[in-house]
């Protein structure tokens, strides 16, 4: 990317200024209110009928501001956009984030008419157009956002997608499982700024280390294709495709009006860029953890422990029917397991089958890394039960509880940095939905991924899997 | 099912006296605490060893109790399970529940060997044998339980397994969802009372509304097959299989000792008989809720309602790729909804796309009754957001949410009672998991089905779909 459209997009990002054009005390709850969201630039109102708003004095245009504005939002109606518009061409304002919608997303000629004059106003001057129909921009580090609820401390995952609902999900599902963000964009119709300038720049920012999109349609296919295959060289790329089916893309085209392509060539394409296509709000949010958090896979086998023999057999089933690998340890592994946990009724082979009444036996945690110590073991699914805390309070005493979580970390912590395999938990809530929050919190914030299933922790893996092997590929 | 063999099960659930053979302060822990547990029968400990256990009296032989023992939980170590089961035979003990692991789950030949001399003292007088290496019972009913920390309130699910810390995981999850049991059974190796036979009682048991089952293998296929098959006529039956891939089978053999068929013929003879065939935990808790609690649907048609036009997209695609239809809404109906929602922005043509900014405009509760109301819809799938309580709080006041919650359940009820349509509402925990689990009690507690995804959803209603459409093609 040029270095001046490098820097257009730092700005956009980080604007010194912003004007909120058609301001009310409800754009300002969406609209980076100071002091809500943490902005520390310049903010100024526009509202002609309006004296002040929030101690705020209010303009009757953008021309009137004695100061240069990098980014305006907009969410006067959509009639009014091509007269704002205009002012801010003359005024030379860097973006213009239309919030507004009412466009080509409602399939009327009129809204695609109104669309195409704001272009052509633009094309008179510098200035861009973030939208219509969106929700703008998300950036914690410069504090410009559109929610107040959203986190203010950076992360370093970005997200851009049409949808503003979607953006927020995502951002805020996030937040709840311990994912920051360094840059979240809703573009909704993209008439200017689209999908494959974002994702350029997003490839080449510092502060971000796993992009991700919510697609429906783009107007210039081979450019997206392109701009994403670049972009995966640099770094992990997720695509979330919406209108796969048929139907779906009926779906779409009364949400963005644009144009969805058929699943299986989706999927084929991304594939074959080495770009991971999931499917949906919780996937994307498990794949950011399992990313993050882990070292890069050797291979396909993993260890399961789980805490129920049914559960290890029907996780087994679905690991392999995912294409992955449960291999069968060693016999001097299990060996060396079966003196540290000796007992009937577990099963060492892997899945390690280890109900907690056995827990009494031996530290789990050390006997999971002999496991994990295997050469044909790359991975590790390690379900937890939200009820050991019950059990230790009642039964075991409170501390057995504690060393065990305690004991799980650092197992966790020695299979990931000393072995380099990844370790995601799984934790559902079955028993104590306070106890599973509490046990995801205490394992996410000490850098461990945790999903709710095995399932997922195996699907999540999967895709790291397949990653590293497009990437192996590639090399020279 | 013979009248004297339905009331031998019925006494199993139901026991007069109790005995609890090698009994220890831990053995209570699990085995009905009388007290904790509920139980009202009488309870008997027996060990030579000690006097007495938490101020029951210790005999040293069951044959020393002056009293008929219907049920006998026998937690001593497998070498000793030989003498006990004489004793109990001559005792003319109803049934005896080895608790005691080291049988043909171990994949020794002593292992075996043991279980067929247990059968062959059992085959000279009527004692019947529950396991060995299995948790027992759990009838709320009656108080006889596992665990003291399960429910004491009956419910109308069954479920049946091998696997004891599984039956353990589901009786859990359930409390957790909102779903209650009749009767629970973990019979593990399984040497005499096996899974065909529970499920003939249960078929006929009043108190059972749904049957359900893990199963990894079993010694008699086609009884198995046969039972299935009669029961499903009168009422649904869900099969969790294990073991459908071959690495799964073996893990099944570590597990509990059986031959595991392959997965596809399973499949194909469980949709051949009208059986609900599901993966893991997750989905058989939401085909209990939704099964348990919605009408039957009368076809694939439904109408998705979903706060983000993203999400609206993709769970389309994913409902289409199930085999259920999304149809386009009448124009009609369209017409009735865009007077109701006199906003751009909003889809109304199903999915109905309706962000929150929207909800001043409409009570959303009406404007989903009008649009499930059309002939060409079957079934409603309703995603909730955890981020309304929060939304009234700050912006639009409290008692809007508390409207809009309580008007959603009475939508809900509308279509359901009145319409006579299931109605399943999506709550995932993404802005606030407290308020989720609020919302999902304000609404399961009041008999409307809440499941954490709209994907998980259609997944539970589709198969109340097809058991219906299995159901209506057999009759005459």
């Amino acid at each position: 990317m040029e270095r001046e459209k490098f820097e257009y997009f730092e700005r956009l990002f980080h604007p010194e200024s912003i004007a909120i054009i058609g301001a009310s005390e409800g754009s300002f709850f969406y609209l980076s209110a100071p002091g809500v969201t943490g902005y520390k630039g310049k903010v100024y109102a526009v509202n002609p009928n309006r004296d002040s708003i929030l101690n705020f004095k209010c303009y009757k245009s953008i021309l009137d501001i004695n100061d240069d504005i990098d980014f305006a939002s907009v969410t006067l109606p959509a009639k009014y956009t091509p007269d704002v518009m205009r002012e801010c061409v003359e005024k030379g304002v860097k973006t213009v984030h239309f919030f507004t919608s009412g466009f080509s997303e409602t399939g009327t000629e009129e809204g695609r008419k109104l669309e195409q004059e704001l272009l052509k106003i633009s094309s008179k001057g510098s200035t861009r157009i973030l939208g219509p129909n969106c929700m703008g921009v998300y950036c914690p580090e410069s504090g410009l956002s559109f929610m107040p609820g959203f986190p203010k401390k950076p992360g370093p995952v970005a997200f851009i997608a049409q949808s503003g609902a979607l953006t927020e999900q995502v951002v805020y599902s996030g937040r709840l499982r311990g994912v920051g963000f360094s840059k979240v964009v809703s573009y909704g119709n993209a008439i200017d700024l689209d999908n494959p300038e974002f994702i350029e720049y997003l490839a080449e920012d510092p502060k971000t280390k796993i992009i991700s999109t919510y697609i429906e349609g783009t107007k210039n296919g081979r450019k997206f294709y392109e701009t994403l295959k670049e972009a995966v060289k640099k770094k992990p790329v997720i695509v979330w495709k919406g209108g796969q089916t048929e139907r779906g893309a009926v779906a779409v085209s009364s949400h963005t009006g644009s144009l969805a392509g058929s699943g299986n060539i989706w999927k084929a394409a991304l594939n074959q860029i080495g770009a991971v296509n999931i499917r949906d709000l919780e996937d994307l949010v498990d794949t950011f953890l399992v990313f993050l958090q882990n070292p890069p896979p050797r291979g396909r086998r993993g260890l399961i422990v789980s805490f129920s023999g049914g559960e290890s057999v029907t996780e087994t089933d679905k690991a392999v029917e995912m294409g992955l690998e449960i291999p069968l340890l060693s016999k001097e592994t299990k060996e060396k397991i079966d003196e540290m946990v000796p007992a009937a009724g577990i099963s060492t082979r892997n899945p390690l089958d280890i109900p907690s009444a056995f827990f009494r036996f031996a530290n789990i945690a050390e006997v999971v890394k002999v496991a994990a110590s295997e050469d044909n073991i790359d991975f590790v699914i390690f379900e937890m039960l939200d009820r050991y805390r019950s059990v230790g309070k009642h039964f075991r005493g409170f501390q057995w509880y504690v060393d065990l979580r305690k004991s799980i970390r650092d197992a966790a912590n020695y299979i990931k940095n000393e072995l380099g395999k990844p370790f995601v938990i799984a934790i559902l809530p079955a028993f104590s939905e306070h106890e599973a929050t509490y046990l995801r919190k205490f394992y996410t914030t000490r850098g461990i991924s945790v999903v709710p299933t095995m399932t997922r922790a195996a699907k999540a893996i999967k895709r790291m899997i397949e990653y590293h092997e497009f990437l192996d590929k590639q090399k020279p």
